[in-house]
């Protein structure tokens, strides 16, 4: 593994004219990945209301799992390397992505949330920016080494978009590459694809979920090293939840050869559980949920159960990525350790939000810009402690197997 | 330049307690830099008041050039290598830094000041964060591979406790030690330093400035597209900048064999201008300038001005550092610019403030984390727009000539 080979591949952009032309292209993927955002949104509010309102459709989560295991196995070639395929082509760019990876991802997941499943949005965003990025770079006919810095604004595009934080989306191309380490090459063309993205989803109708955390005064000693203890644990909970849906996902493939099986498994699982502990809030995205954990004390056990349920979905094969997951884990397990640290509720809700998702995807950077984005200046450094903290103790891998070493945790 | 065998050197904090006993160090760090910063900013305090009270001092800035060049000749050593001596000790330690660095240029720093020269602070609160730091990587017997991090710690604790901007502090020690890349590996060590650094500083009874940026709204693609022409234009002015401080130094060193003499003649032609110009605006800090670039249109050369002044005082070889004229420089400019681009005086100004800085000393995400630090989170996405442009139009070398060439701009 060379890194350094790989990331010397990111094209130099000498002149100011291939400057120009390379916002233009960032712009253009804006507008794609943007509207893909949108779009894929309304259908999320949609499948969302309609599983509320039919709970039903719960009973559908096996056969649901059989058609986007069958739909990746048919239709998909490359697109099931998902995430870890887009960051593999820019390090190592090969081959177009496919086209199709975009609607494929965009259905699969509207229906792996429709019928239940506890799956997220940023891999569907990330994906369609990204195959949609690619199309331009092949309609343009962009060499081979310039592809890198499209399919990374292609991922700040999706990213920014779907959850309405364009500097965090922008950094979280950037820092997403590699562990422990981040390059600047593509910053410029990565900020105005996630800015500009962000604009085409609002114009679009799309929105975004709000939290307020209360002013909170000046943080003690005492509380800063709770904070720290707090982050190490949310470190701990995303190397957890790594480490277990990559060993489900492997026993899953080892023991059940023909794809379509596995989340029509995972499905009846899924279902089965559900109903019987009647622990329907962990199905879906959750955001309901994380809202209360900003306002009022929450079952210490929501974090284990969206583990659990996200687990069972992610390692199975049901689409749609972890993010929105692990925002829900972290600000219920906040929730939870708020009085135990004599932090206030909405304040470790809000940093366990953002840094168990930093641990897990090892883009403590990104989390810290998101944080603000979401709550505010006066978060930016409790979220940086946390999300740094959790980064250390999350283990030498993450959820993205494809990221490279880089320059190692600490 | 092997900037991946230098990097390699920071250490691997593998265990819990290491990474304990480095926070208790970082602490340790805070404790001195935010202390000295303090102290600093105090001094600094006196001596513009005391200048702005007796004008006639001007007059001295000769001999204190003298006096300063005097003392680095003969009681200096490898104090004079400043802000470069500390970031080649960080990439390849060799030898702790001398105690006296501290001392020393607080001292030459507050007679600079006191005697009119344009000069920052910066350079000084990052050396003396980094002298003392490294006495205690003495007295606690630390290995080698240590001492970067330690090293680290003393810069974020000096940037963030000396401007009160403890994020951009952390920020800042990561990212000015290469272009165009950043490690993770010293960031949770880095940002509580700079924390309880900017914390001690406060309880010293330290202020730093205030300037607010009126909400501005949503901004047209066309007023998008401006700010990136100013950050184009900032990193630029960046760029003379720092070429022709290090031309000017360069000149001074060839044709001036006698240190001493360099300064001595600089504030010869410092005062002379001042006074024949009624230039007195450009002398020292210039806050008020800075505050009043939020406030009112300034007149269009007052950037100008600046430059020179702060290039002939820095090239001469008086001490601070450059960031406060480089605030100037950029608060002005953007003053000036913001009627031909349309856009709202105090946000240009805000934008031209970080941007210049980030071009000149290629950390565009520290400054745009400064941004949000002094302004708000609206502030985060053009000053990041600002500061991305102006870092990729500052050419291939900044301010410090020690920062490694890392992973190139784009």
């Amino acid at each position: 593994m060379k890194p350094d080979r790989a990331h010397s591949r990111l094209p130099p952009i000498a002149s100011l004219s291939a400057l120009g032309r390379g916002l233009l292209l960032a712009a253009a993927v804006a507008l794609l990945a943007g509207s893909a955002s949108a779009l894929f949104l309304h259908a999320l509010d949609w499948a969302t209301a309609t599983r509320l309102a039919s709970p039903w459709l719960l009973a559908g989560l096996p056969l649901a799992g059989f058609a986007v295991g069958w739909a990746y196995l048919k239709l998909g070639g490359r697109s099931d390397g998902g995430n870890n395929l887009l960051i593999d082509e820019i390090h190592q760019p090969r081959q177009t992505l496919p086209l199709r990876m975009a609607p494929l991802v965009l259905l699969a997941t509207v229906v792996s949330h429709l019928f239940g499943a506890s799956v997220g949005r940023e891999g569907t965003a990330v994906q369609m920016g990204g195959a949609l990025a690619d199309q331009l770079a092949r309609a343009f006919r962009l060499a081979r080494e310039e592809r890198p810095v499209l399919l990374m604004c292609g991922i700040a595009a999706g990213f920014g978009s779907v959850f309405g934080t364009p500097l965090a989306g922008a950094l979280f191309a950037l820092e997403v590459l590699a562990i422990g380490r981040l390059q600047h090459a593509a910053l410029l063309p990565c900020l105005v694809a996630a800015l500009l993205a962000d604009r085409v989803a609002l114009l679009w109708g799309a929105s975004h979920s709000h939290y307020a955390v209360a002013p909170f005064g000046q943080l003690s000693l005492l509380q800063l090293g709770a904070l720290l203890l707090a982050g190490a644990l949310f470190g701990l909970t995303a190397r957890l939840f790594a480490g277990a849906s990559h060993a489900l996902a492997a026993q899953f493939k080892r023991r059940i050869a023909w794809a379509p099986l596995r989340p029509l498994l995972g499905g009846c699982v899924i279902a089965a559980l559900a109903w019987s502990l009647g622990a329907e809030r962990y199905l879906g995205l959750g955001l309901p949920v994380i809202g209360q954990a900003f306002e009022q004390p929450l079952p210490a056990w929501d974090f284990v159960g969206k583990l659990a349920f996200t687990i069972a979905s992610i390692g199975s094969g049901f689409k749609g990525g972890e993010v929105t997951p692990l925002f829900f884990i972290g600000a219920t397990l906040g929730n939870a350790l708020a009085p135990l640290l004599q932090l206030p509720l909405d304040l470790l809700a809000a940093v366990g939000l953002v840094a168990v998702f930093a641990g897990a995807a090892n883009t403590p950077l990104a989390c810290t810009l998101m944080a603000i984005e979401l709550f505010g200046t006066a978060l930016g450094m409790p979220a940086a402690l946390g999300c740094a903290a959790s980064y250390l103790c999350s283990g030498p891998q993450g959820i993205y197997h494809a990221q490279r070493p880089g320059a190692g945790k600490a």
